[in-house]
């Protein structure tokens, strides 16, 4: 088989964000080789710095892979071309060959220029729109008919994320995810942020918005109380959850109880359970949340401060739930949609809890989002972290002692 | 407050199988205290005892939560009368005071006979039809206006599970849930039991099928050649699982990969998650996988063998699902519904590898039906093991490990 | 093969406590079978009960296994003999037939005369004094040829623990394991029976002592601030860590850091591992911690608030030690021999973050000390919550989290 | 305070390592600065690369943490002067200013030459013998008043490590340390490995041994017949376990029991601890394992492979012993200085189901020593995967379905 070569080149902060050495590694893992050209590299921190690579491989296919692969660092083959793109060939379906995003800064390039890719999320298609100069991430589902389809790879560009300004524990390229590192000042610099965030979201600035994804488990290990504290103190905007932290949230309310272990005497009450179904129940005959808060059924809690504060909730169903409440998406696609709404704005992602909750949303975030994730099982964490971004911090800690800790630096009394 | 005080009595293997134990330690957990009265205890293991216990709490308010609490053991109210049952106010309501079940045998008693709950399963309510002199369980949003739901404690029923027949590891009460316990036995107890129900389920026997419900773990870890195996023998007759699963397979078919790990050369291929998106990009435009394995597109694999061996599937959306695939029921409550349709019949639960399949799969069997849990995250099998019957086992080990084992003793060559 | 039979007495609390079910199951699942033969089953909670047991197996083999088996839970055969003693062969090692002690209160039968087992401890076997009429339990290692060793097991009765009198989260059968049950009530639990130990300590009551016993994860998590305060206030009065735990509180005073975290930073410090190895060899040159700590170098924390305060503490060695520090009893029999020696007096266990510390205190520990085991993994609370006692209760936290936590309760403001 | 700098050099192949990367990324996260000097790349993957890089601190002490921090990545700095060297000022004690090792390849420079450091091992001082012209690495505790050790940073010269010529699972950054990766293919490396080191070793060539380093967890969980084949077949040279192992092992062949889990059956058999500790002081009566094996009481299974085909053994004690076995090196510093001693020779060292013994093995491997962490619980593999070296690789899957899977691809019928 004929061997096969193409040069893509590398521009920014390609040496100290580990970009170059992870493109080279990446050539060589997958089998090719590589000859660097032209080396030119930025003397201080603020410089860029350009490398041209000279990439080999044994046959066409494997070239075509590496170059793949390579891309998402922000590696270009270096002719500069148009994208190419063909129509969707049916409703829901992307043409056979169209270009899957990563969650990096993107652009296409359409008629000579360079145009960013709106809405930019990985896993999705690029849909262009050339009257209009508009070019935007699509989930596949979302495709119409005739809708015009990124294809192949030239014409896209994909940068590398720069390290960030702040000197806090979102701007390093390791992530923080263990149980034996101090989690005192990470959860400090958590709160920095918020502080910050939250002046910024009261002057309508943009990117200010601070989402909070967690599962049940914050109210059965005892963070309700200080979540309730940061939502009605004005440190969350936005919340995404499933039928069982909000049912918990107002079992607690009702009931005393989470799960059947009441949250005062902490004493398992058996079969409570059914607290828990009583709860959605009467949830179900008031016909809604916002109602059951606003008649004083619900007095106080997660879901009472979201209402009273206006946070944004989306709520997604899955099989396990009981009920459910209503306000719950139960259809999956659709409440990914409704999710993915809710995104822009949004400048720091909390992650409490919830495997399911935590992977989906960081599905959802583009890299630039900072973004922390907190579960007593480190392997949560650990997938979280591991999205190629200096912004993703994992901590191997219980919901309530993060949310405890948060609020208490804060400045809640709990 | 005055006093309050009720007798309760318990039938059955009460003493070997700790029933009377967890009643007596119910009672005294929750405030409680009693007296035992009359308790006659079989001489020889098949000879039933029984106890009449005195329960006295302080007030009426405490000595309703204990009755509530010690019923799901089988412990019930000395009068017998008939159960109280009130129409639902509206549809998806039960009445407020409804009766929520527990995943045991359970009876309800309607004009002084006692009859068998149908399709019971755990935090249901109870619709009676006095005239066809039917019940059933039925979930909340099953439920229509007017139909007549089982209210309040009295005239309801449930039965202890006794200890299995079977001297395998089903018929122990401590569920085996640990890292550093030997696993040989345990998976070729579970053998046993399939080679059993493959010939009941060959000659149309009831309660013979085997129900494997898992996660995509099974296909990165390596367990996709035996799971395969296994369905093409016809072990498996019942398969719950997501998107994920399903497209990791049909992905490993076309591409060789699973979310980008070479499984035949076990290396990365960096942003492999191309493959995933564009195996469900081609199943959706082929419209479906049995149209797509009957066109020997897929050739081989779980889902090739399912459409093949006509095992029935289930597949349920999340919202970490990219596509999804056709197929894929996205609202919860529907794929749920479609779930609790297939358990009839079944005579064998693996849960292997997936939390939300497991816990939620574990959630719509009865008690009756053995169940073995397998995950690496301890979490998971304590969870399931944690449900208060004899039959729920829990293997701490990798998925793929599992299925290769269990496939090896079935007379796999892997 | 003969049928082998013989008749077992329970006494006690058999039926709330489980013991009688525990019996019966472990006859069945060795392969025996039972009659029970006068029960006679207390009418209060105060009155005990009393059963009869005649156990049937098919060989004398089985049957003297299940007697085994059954005696932990105080199963004692009915025939009431003079325990069987034989000399120790030589010096380390039992008789052949030797019986072994579980950690319940336990009696051997001398010449008519039921007396007590000093300084019982699973494992060991009991070493009688005839002439003194005096009895203890002994590890292997410390026995003398010639000195009397109990064999066999008539003779040797074990009493099942009782219930104890106090309402707080010690005295239930379910050990709380769980990452997602409420923990601040457990931990209120805690504190209270700290401040009345602490009271009952200073006035030189017995029992009165509460033993730490931890891992180096308490400093790198950030729980060093609280258990100094612990220490200073007078709540912990037995300390139970290694080389690690020590290094690192010491070398946090003196760096800031802990294995090269910086504690105040919360930054790493590449390679911060030297400090670590500094301040080590600092305190060799010093000749030890004690001295360090009156000479001003070593300034605050931990070590300093135990040689302030008069704590007991016992430094144990492993393969993984940097030095050790001086006074770390690097041979691991001496060190488990003087931690054996700090155990009575006290009267609460803390087992926190260190699964060698944990299994190791708890294995020495008598099974009436309540004990608490705190891990981020659940698998040390299981291992430690499955003693078969009421006293062990597993929390599935970070150790940092936890002390935190109940050092806020006790008083601290952190 | 004045700003203080100092040029380094950084040489080989350190664009594709992450090495100049690394460097960058540790000076501006420590608060430096850096200008890129003379920088001049390797235009193929045979030609080193080179680069001169100015650090600049605010403070000459920062500086000196800085330079510290980067020297283990090989960044040296540029003024070349003999290493300086102060005598130990007592026994086991290093003089205050210590050089502290990494465990990667390092040298000094002695009277103008550069001499390579002998055993190197993390975390030790360097000796030098002038006269001998030889520097070792020592551990504290074994330096001798007197001797000379190096001190400061200058004259000290680390070799970042190369990339692996072979093309298997140790020669890529990434550690695999993941439940949902493929394990078969890396499984497949290691016994390619073995395959070649066990021919190696036969024909007696240098660093052919192969290190298993392992926990009870091989036993309980049913790993103990394919480790016993891979002994017998001559896949293992050196084995470092404990008396846990050991006593489990022999327990499994007098007994069919480990732990009292019935191997044979699957099976608790209840307080089965006993036969535990009647093993051990069997073999104590004995008065050795090697004995016991040769008078054909222990007939098979590890100890017995071990003894049979003379492979080197350490047993290192701990708190959490029985008895100990004779053989058990109870002293944690001779245990360590017994493994420290079996290391050279070694070329793959298996880490499985122990986390003392996988942490105290790897602090005691040179960095280019391949080394396979296996644990169910992903936090040990994640620990030591973290050495910052190409070579270790981290497997979560429970001991023995890696023992068995590794076992028959070298050709076990198990």
């Amino acid at each position: 088989m004929a061997e096969a070569q193409e040069t893509v080149v590398l521009k920014g902060h390609i040496i100290d964000s580990l970009i170059l050495a992870k493109v080279l590694d990446t050539i060589l893992m997958m089998g090719g080789t590589f000859d660097l050209r032209d080396v030119s590299i930025g003397k201080t921190r603020q410089e860029p710095s350009l490398a041209r690579i000279l990439v080999r491989a044994s046959s066409s296919q494997l070239l075509t892979d590496i170059l793949r692969a390579v891309q998402p660092h922000g590696a270009a083959v270096e002719r500069e071309t148009d994208c190419h793109y063909e129509p969707a060939p049916t409703d829901g379906v992307f043409p056979e060959d169209f270009y899957a995003t990563t969650h990096l800064p993107t652009q296409v390039r359409l008629e000579g220029r360079w145009l960013d890719v709106e809405r930019i999320e990985m896993d999705l298609g690029i849909v262009v729109d050339p009257k209009a100069g508009r070019v935007r991430a699509a989930p596949m589902g979302d495709v119409r008919r005739g809708e015009l389809v990124v294809c192949g790879r030239s014409g896209v560009r994909v940068s590398p994320l720069q390290r960030p300004q702040e000197h806090d524990v979102f701007s390093f390229m390791e992530s923080q995810v263990s149980a034996e590192r101090p989690h005192g000042h990470i959860i400090a610099d958590v709160a920095s942020r918020m502080k910050i965030l939250r002046d910024r979201s009261r002057q309508g600035l943009p990117d200010s918005h601070v989402l909070l994804a967690g599962g049940p488990a914050i109210i059965h290990a005892g963070g309700r109380e200080a979540l309730t504290w940061l939502i009605e103190a004005g440190f969350i905007q936005v919340l995404f959850c499933g039928n069982a932290l909000a049912a918990h949230d107002m079992e607690a309310d009702l009931y005393g109880t989470s799960l059947g272990y009441g949250l005062s005497a902490g004493r398992a009450v058996p079969h409570g359970h059914e607290h828990h179904l009583r709860t959605i129940n009467r949830i179900r005959a008031i016909g809604g949340i916002a109602t059951a808060v606003e008649r004083g059924v619900i007095k106080q809690g997660i879901m009472a401060a979201c209402v009273r504060q206006g946070v944004q909730i989306v709520m997604a169903g899955t099989i396990r739930d009981d009920g459910p409440l209503p306000g719950v998406i139960t259809d999956s696609i659709r409440a990914q949609a409704a999710m993915r709404a809710a995104i822009p704005g949004v400048g720091l992602a909390l992650l409490v809890a919830s495997t399911l909750h935590s992977v989906a949303t960081g599905n959802l975030l583009p890299a630039m989002v900072p973004t922390v994730c907190v579960d007593v099982n480190p392997a949560v964490p650990t997938k979280l972290a591991d999205r190629g971004s200096f912004q993703a911090v994992g901590l191997v800690m219980d919901a309530a002692s993060f949310l405890r800790e948060l609020a208490r630096i804060l400045g809640a009394v709990l």
